[in-house]
């Protein structure tokens, strides 16, 4: 998986230093070794043609021997983003969704959907088409959940092996017959734990270190889990060593059904710690409905937490409490949580978690707590990277532009707005217009408002170009 | 402003019935005039081919004196969008408001840019940006504040006729000397009356009959206007007969602030109602904290509402009740707000009074009323289309393709995705992605949902085709 050349990029590098705070390198340059490692980052050189000179020299790079890529004025690097929970599965019923909530949603739009990908031509249509459409958002690493299918499972870590996202694939798994339909669901919790030992054999033989593609154990749900699947899955995620992905507390009927199936258990997150599902490698995707107890519970285990807004507020599953979490000690990425969510931009979700914290506030009893709700642009643009990164357990390895970090990156461009109100360069160049006038700062803001794939213009993976737009 | 020759449109054409319903007309053709109003409509012949002769037939219309447009198959003709309440002069500031709520944004973000335009090159600069985009999303009319300037206001009305946008321009009255900041303000309510008489007088100079655009008398909002300007604005209306906007209870600051500046009178929305200023052809933007009473006294009015959901999230407003306004009796449309909204699109403004409406099901008491706030995907672009007609009081002349309207329409078109995953076509098509086996109604869903600009390829105003798409 080694590029043929060194690569040098030249420009303007935005990423989060802190989740208060953006960083912007300006007139600085980063070198990427073939490894897609970033082996150097200048800076302080004060203009781009000396940075990159310092750089090679540092280095001991000849020009001649790197392929350079610089910034158009405008343009910036950013790194790429991170979706902590995605149903690859589901992207064909995006904005389907009617007036649904959690559990009637499953059964009406999405077992008959995921159940039908056992058609592997389906299968590869809608991962291609999935896969293809999130690098184009930007998206360089996704957190997947599949089908219960393993051929279609598999073929989904072939894809993004072949196509260059980086992902974990989880088989999903879920016998418990009294939630589960007849026709989608593991027969038994010993099938469903074969099952997953399939697709984990399968992706050590494409990508045996996991440099790109990792397994991941999939328990979908509690309440379509039988208890011995899930002490099962954990042991499977014990011997091997592997992360684990399922959902927590999105909707209030979902917590009573566990309350009834789990009835020994004090809480949700306490029928997860019972099986030694909450590891410092568990992604738990909504957490809307957590209790006090729960998220201490949660933050003593260093689980981890997906926000999916634009599917929380899509399946009126509540609001998600951000602020909150992070206050408890929790570290939070986003999710696009398609097909819950409409979406398959990490943009979008940003912005709607933005908005959704804002209705948060609303519900506030005092204009501190009001105040202190709402997640500024610096925020969410930290969710949707470096806590994204931290979710997923790779927070040594992508996220930002550290040296020594594999180069998962985005270029980003926005549009200049002439004098005659008409716009610059490409005939379609977004929605983001730019007067000329507007500070770093106002443009990142504008970027999250109106931005959408028209301005990631190139997308990098392990420093390979895996999406450019023409 | 007549075009050359008739039209004739074949394929498929969606509307909204009612509010509950969205209606498909399949294998249809209409036929337009040199004036721009729908001559004839023929659903049922089976084929396009045989709607098409049928039509002609019944016209006495020769098919070579006509302009054909068929739609290709996907595609759809749609009504134009309505954005009943759009700042024209704060495109510029769209994504740029940080975590400010309305009384500090205005001062912080918006009287300093509006204040701005008072230069007539930068005035052009953004009107014409903002007008392009707004056609560009398929806003066929929409109801603008620009500033006080009488000059800059004055471009606008030029602008949206050479462009073909239909509009009303209001030209912004404020007053009051201790909320208007000094270098932004109406030396006096005379002044301030004297100044919208010129804008008046210049749109009846350049669109004598109000065909594509009409003045509006435009009373900022309360805080900003003195009992005198508003009592003389009243009276200017009625003189003129022409249409008020203006806003109302958008922020639980700003309903305090009336009620201290009006100890008089009972409530926000009295304020107006004693100066004759709730009138059948009022515009009031947001009305997120109307009062049981108000809402009555609004009904009973017969006056509008502008519902502005991307606004009131992020300017952490409230969240508006559509449902409780209709069975109010209130009719309700969409506005963008840009820029306390963030978006130039009604589709996003369609899609976010599904999410808000969720929101408001969220803090409902029980089930069944729940189930009640939320609104559909036929109920959200009815307010884009039927909804924002009768909001502007155009409801006779657009908002959907009944014979005798004008045709005021967007062509929309969808991607297909390919059993390879790739796409069909054209290298840009957006974010809607169909794989072929959608229902019409999940069609639309998919669009309201994921689609922006690039789906509208065509729209046209009065006949005139004002915006296409390469």
């Amino acid at each position: 998986m080694a590029q043929a050349k060194n690569q040098l990029l030249l420009g303007t590098f935005v990423q989060s230093k802190t989740r208060r705070e953006l960083e912007y390198l300006h007139d600085a340059a980063i070198a990427v070794d073939k490894q897609g490692r970033i082996a150097g980052v200048e800076t302080g050189s004060g203009n781009v043609d000396a940075a990159k000179t310092k750089l090679l020299e540092s280095l001991g790079w000849s020009e001649d021997e790197v392929d350079v890529h610089a910034c158009m004025p405008g343009q910036f690097f950013f790194p790429g983003f991170i979706d902590t929970h995605v149903h690859a599965s589901q992207y064909p019923n995006v904005g389907v969704f009617g007036k649904s909530t959690l559990l009637d949603w499953l059964e009406q739009y999405t077992f008959p959907l995921e159940s039908s990908l056992k058609d592997l031509a389906k299968a590869r249509t809608v991962y291609t088409a999935c896969v293809q459409k999130t690098l184009a958002h930007g998206t360089t690493t996704a957190a997947y959940y599949a089908t219960i299918d393993v051929s279609a499972t598999n073929l989904l870590a072939d894809l993004c092996l072949s196509l260059g996202q980086r992902a974990f694939i989880g088989r999903v798994c879920m016998d418990r017959p009294n939630f589960c339909p007849d026709y989608y669901r593991d027969e038994s919790a010993d099938e469903s734990v074969k099952a997953t030992m399939e697709t984990i054999e399968h992706i050590q033989k494409i990508d045996a270190n996991y440099d790109l593609v990792s397994p991941i154990i999939t328990p979908r749900f509690a309440p379509s889990c039988t208890d011995e699947l899930m002490g099962k899955l954990s042991a499977l995620r014990h011997e091997h060593n592997l992360p684990v992905q399922t959902h927590i507390s999105e909707n209030e009927g979902e917590v009573k059904l566990v309350a009834e199936l789990f009835p020994g258990k004090g809480s949700y997150a306490e029928v997860y710690e019972s099986h030694g599902l909450l590891t410092p490698r568990t992604i738990l995707a909504h957490a809307v409905h957590l209790t006090e107890a729960e998220a201490s519970l949660v933050a003593a285990r260093q689980s981890k937490v997906s926000h999916c807004p634009c599917s929380n507020s899509s399946l009126t599953s509540g609001q998600s409490r951000v602020r909150w979490m992070w206050e408890k000690g929790i570290e939070v990425g986003l999710g696009t949580d398609m097909s819950g969510g409409y979406s398959p931009s990490i943009l979008e979700a940003a912005r709607q978690a933005a908005l959704v914290s804002r209705h948060v506030a609303m519900g506030a009893e005092d204009d501190e707590s009001r105040e202190r709700c709402k997640l500024t642009v610096e925020e969410v643009l930290y969710l949707a990277t470096r806590g994204g990164a931290k979710v997923v357990g790779l927070e040594n390895k992508v996220g930002d532009f550290e040296v020594g970090k594999q180069w998962d990156a985005q270029l980003v461009s926005l549009a200049n707005v002439r004098d005659d109100g008409t716009r610059d360069g490409e005939a379609d160049a977004g929605n983001v217009d730019l007067f000329g006038w507007e500070t770093w700062e106002e443009r990142i803001a504008k970027w999250l408002f109106n931005g959408d794939d028209r301005n990631t213009k190139m997308v990098w993976v392990n420093g390979r170009l895996v999406h450019s737009r023409p």
